[in-house]
């Protein structure tokens, strides 16, 4: 029977951005009044999530004295306790203060590099004290509109060189925290640097300390550059790196929708809970949404539950799929067992191919019921198996 | 002054399949007829070019027998010597023969797997004969159509176990011979594995010989997905991954257009040749083009000239362009070289930073003349400076 | 009570192209074999089509001589007559033949245009005696790759006088069918005229017989260029121009995949099923698809099939959906049936306006509750309520 | 010789959000002061432009009382008079103000529809006063996230009932205007209605006043759903419909980034030019950019300068292009007047068809020489011959 009220162990997260969105865009004022961080805790908890994330600056107005820090600090600390939702993540607003308008890590400016770094550092102190385990990266800032005036290779130099400094400083400090970069192909930079999953793996394995760094890859992100999104999460999961994830819907390649999770490509969206559920991750399900321009607080809420619900309700259908004796006999038939059989035996090497017999033009005959799968896993997307 | 006629030292090579390439596509029969690939070296040779390349399968027929091979090969060998051209890289045809249809390395299927590995290995062997120094693999038939077949890490494992042992491969055989990944994000397959530079570049850092592969990034395949072919190109670089590159033009996210280079993104073109030229890549301009399907032998040849062309005057605009003082001075006050100055200062740490001052207010107000700069490459690019 | 077989009455019908797909591609050769036209109609009303629909060259390979071709003509009639199919629409191969490299009505040779014509006028007939009432118009090689070599406004001069003499054609000879276009932004061209739904209309208007001439819109051609197929659809209809409709599945922008109806973007094939049912369309539900390249016969006839029970599932959610009182209640919120007043009310003239008292402030407050009508959408296409 | 001097002949025109944009993104504030409307006329004046075009809010705050609304219009005629700049076209703002969330003449709600009319008619009657022949509607906020809430054929017939009426009342006051519809696939909506030239042109069929309405298409919006621009503007001017044109730059489909003209695609840019100087279009050439997020106001004024610079070195190498006995040459040879030429002769009817003799095969071999005539352009347009 399928559950579709959210537990604490279920682990939904929201960012307070993400409810708290105000609904200004790049034609249009804001639609909705400001929301108290305190208000958003209690809400989500009593919607039954299991974390909140920030960033400095959803919490803490930037500029604020310290008397007004802590006392908002304080007041947030209350709701968390009184709730029992927890901090697993949070991040740095490197992207809204016009300081930041050519980047912060990477900006031109060396001055505004250094401020961006201290920024960071004052919120990693923040994240570890509420106890968050992952601290994220998106990088909105870093790129550019020409090619005339940022050389990529010496901003990647200076993006490394952030990141190294960083996790020199967790290290140094002892925080429990871990590193998670969340590429983006473009917006509000004409092109950002690391824009997909695959940029951002790369580019951790050229870092000091390439075992703090991660993933946090958001659906629309990737969907925006037209990628498989189930692929590039199954990507950073071998390859060890999925630290944490954004859901949400983007309709492919326009500017960033963040719509409701599920309210996009619904099938990929099935496929990557399956894949979530079934592939050995086990952080928060974060969603990183923005609810739309034209809901009023009740429908900030009901867009709140429908992330949640749609998960739930996908998982249920993953977990069908995967128990019906169909969908094995399916899978047998295309060889998906097969692909994990490793290509040489034991013991074997390349000099041992020599001895197969083949024919290639009878291999080719074979059908891999491919179409089969796929409207099977439809059908139970839909419920009606 | 431009010199606009190639000579061998630009380093121009083409690939027996662009010239050759009949003009098959999904809606049309071929419009041309076969080329036979020593006229195709002749040819190349006469309008400038210093390389050719091939697939195995361009040079002897697929199920070829052994004798008609080795004809084949030694009139391509005379070809070869009797026009000077060098053949810098090969590849093999992993995906025309229906065998391939679920993939070479990652078919579902273990035999067709093997069978890949024995085609690549003999093609290695005529490579290395034929003195090339690369080696590219583009796995355009790995990947999948639906999720619900293909467990993508899976198949990386097998993308993995197949490099390492063709690794080997070379490493026993004492070859000259790097591998070089080429990227595409989809067609013929619905999502390719490795679809952008960046993926490839995440996925060599997983391998047993990381060191002896590098990227073959290909213009319009990155621009498929709507990403900055600079960037990628410039990460690559970054990363010590760029053995190849295969330059065309591209029209954005659609079918794979394989233009002439230049008549896709002219302005990207000129930004790429700017960062091969002064970027320190010195290996083949390698064009992976097709004729457009509307032209007869003349337009084949019109077009292979024009790919040089086209990259020969990028290269003097680019020159002016870094030699221009209004382009020192634009990039001066941009903060360009303020970029490669270190964050931290030598000897510094994270602990120095809090002795700045720094007024973000202040610092925003700086403006970084991008839309100058932009306007001063535009123009060099048009020759009107 | 859902019903998943089809029955004729559902007004199914496949292109003989479809299911006799064989699989070459542009990076690989037929994977299947050729499929009898006689048994692709068998098998369809197997299945439990309503009708099927052909190209020229797909029952009368090209250049067949007057025995073949009436042969051929004689056994297709007799399995429709077996069957019961029926012959809904019929269209001309403009595209395959190398004759056709650039364009058939708008290529720069004359001598093509008119052979082009005299192919047109050829099928016409026979989709006459064969009972079509629906003649469609894909241009595919109407287009270009440089905006050098073809001027599109005399292109659609062209175009207009091809498709002017054959509205006349099938006037003078009494036939009782109409003509759809079918738009398609690029593949094989560059660029193809008429790229979308919305152009084909704007450009009706032109021809001498506008009431002739309507729409045959294809779900992944639309998607193609990121465009919104149900918008796409509603604006034809409104226009009273959706003469025929052409169903299947596509991931966006990228090349055409021509994927099983609902395995692309499922949540706006739930929509568009929505918009078909309820919208007043009751010609054919015709799928215009490709069996996956990794398939064989089995894996054809599966997909065929999936194409059918998949609109036959959506049917069944979309008219919960539209009798789900909950939604009404939704509707009636969001001021659905609002949109439906008119502006001024009867009588009333923009003189009238300036007696309104308005305070836009207060107006905005208005919450239109789509994340929540969105959510339930959803529910109801995953069987979820 | 090439003129780069701007002169009010050339009729370059700007809108007061242009050059005033503060640069307020989705995720940033504004990175610069307000510009005051009277400093943007002297400015563009100085720069060499013909003309300036404004939104009724870009002038007068929303909400502004009358005497400062009067104070307002009458110094920016004193800077008009001063400068001798033309106001060829307005607009009104239908997209900033909350109220507007969920469109105006397509909004749900009923009165907010009757407000949108007030506001428009307001302006209209300004931009009389002010000389404009041109008033343009982007419908930025018409349209949708989900189909759920919105039935786009009924938004059709309010857009069509809003249009009705306004042409109604431009008749009724006698003023010589007409109407431009701006086409856009998306932004700040999921999706827009009349995405595309096309169907714009569509619509337009279907209003009471068709004559008095044409397009008002952009570069960058085309470009965002893949289109080719050149063929779209081509398509409009073909219809007689091309009233009012909006250039800027775009590197395709992701959110709107509104380049400097020439700073996207550059080739494409090129073509437009040609189309325009050479097709009859003969008014203004009106510039809707956004000065990049990055620059202070020197950079605004650059920014301003190259579009117009980018235009006439556009301008002056179309001319060559079209000057050049070798591209003359190289046209006729693909056949390119061949199309100009009727399909049937005079008097002939599709009846004299039948007479031709004509073999596919030999007419399939003609070679059309577009990769020459391409690289002929490019070559004008890099100023290379």
């Amino acid at each position: 029977m399928t559950r579709l009220t959210p537990l604490p162990e279920d682990k939904f997260s929201f960012g307070l951005w993400t409810v708290g969105w105000q609904a200004r865009d790049p034609f249009g004022d804001a639609t909705r009044a400001p929301l108290d961080p305190v208000e958003a805790v209690h809400q989500l908890a009593d919607l039954g999530a299991y974390g909140v994330t920030f960033h400095d600056d959803d919490l803490i107005p930037f500029g604020a004295d310290d008397a007004d820090r802590a006392k908002r600090i304080a007041a947030f600390r209350t709701a968390l306790d009184a709730t029992g939702l927890k901090v697993p993540m949070a991040t740095t607003n490197l992207f809204t203060h016009p300081v930041f308008k050519d980047g912060a890590f990477t900006s031109n400016d060396r001055g505004i590099r250094r401020f961006a770094l201290r920024k960071v550092i004052r919120n990693i102190n923040l994240a570890a004290e509420l106890g968050a385990h992952t601290y994220v990266f998106w990088g909105g800032r870093e790129g550019a509109e020409t090619d005339a005036g940022k050389d990529a290779r010496v901003a990647l130099d200076r993006f490394k060189e952030a990141l190294d400094i960083l996790c020199g400083y967790v290290r140094d400090q002892g925080y429990d925290l871990r590193f998670a970069l969340e590429p983006k192909p473009n917006e509000p930079r004409g092109d950002i640097f690391l824009p997909t999953i695959g940029h951002a793996l790369g580019f951790i394995e050229r870092l000091e300390h390439p075992d703090m760094v991660g993933l946090n890859p958001e659906v629309g992100h990737e969907q925006m550059a037209g990628l498989n999104m189930v692929h590039g999460v199954a990507q950073a999961l071998w390859a060890g790196k999925l630290f944490h994830i954004d859901l949400n819907g983007q309709h492919g390649p326009k500017y960033d929708q963040d719509l409701v999770f599920g309210h996009g490509d619904l099938k990929s969206a099935f496929f990557l809970v399956d894949l979530l559920e079934h592939g050995g991750y086990d952080g928060p399900r974060h969603f990183d949404y923005k609810p739309l321009r034209s809901e009023d607080t009740d429908g900030v809420w009901e867009s709140a539950a429908a992330n949640m619900r749609t998960y739930l309700l996908l998982r249920d259908r993953a977990r069908a799929f995967r128990a019906d004796p169909e969908v094995h006999e399916a899978m047998a038939a295309a060889g998906c067992g097969e692909l994990a059989v490793p290509t040489l035996a034991p013991g074997e090497t390349y000099r041992d191919l020599a001895a197969d017999t083949f024919d290639p033009d009878t291999a080719a005959e074979r059908g891999y019921g491919y179409e089969r799968l796929d409207q099977l896993a439809l059908e139970h997307l839909m419920g009606a198996r």
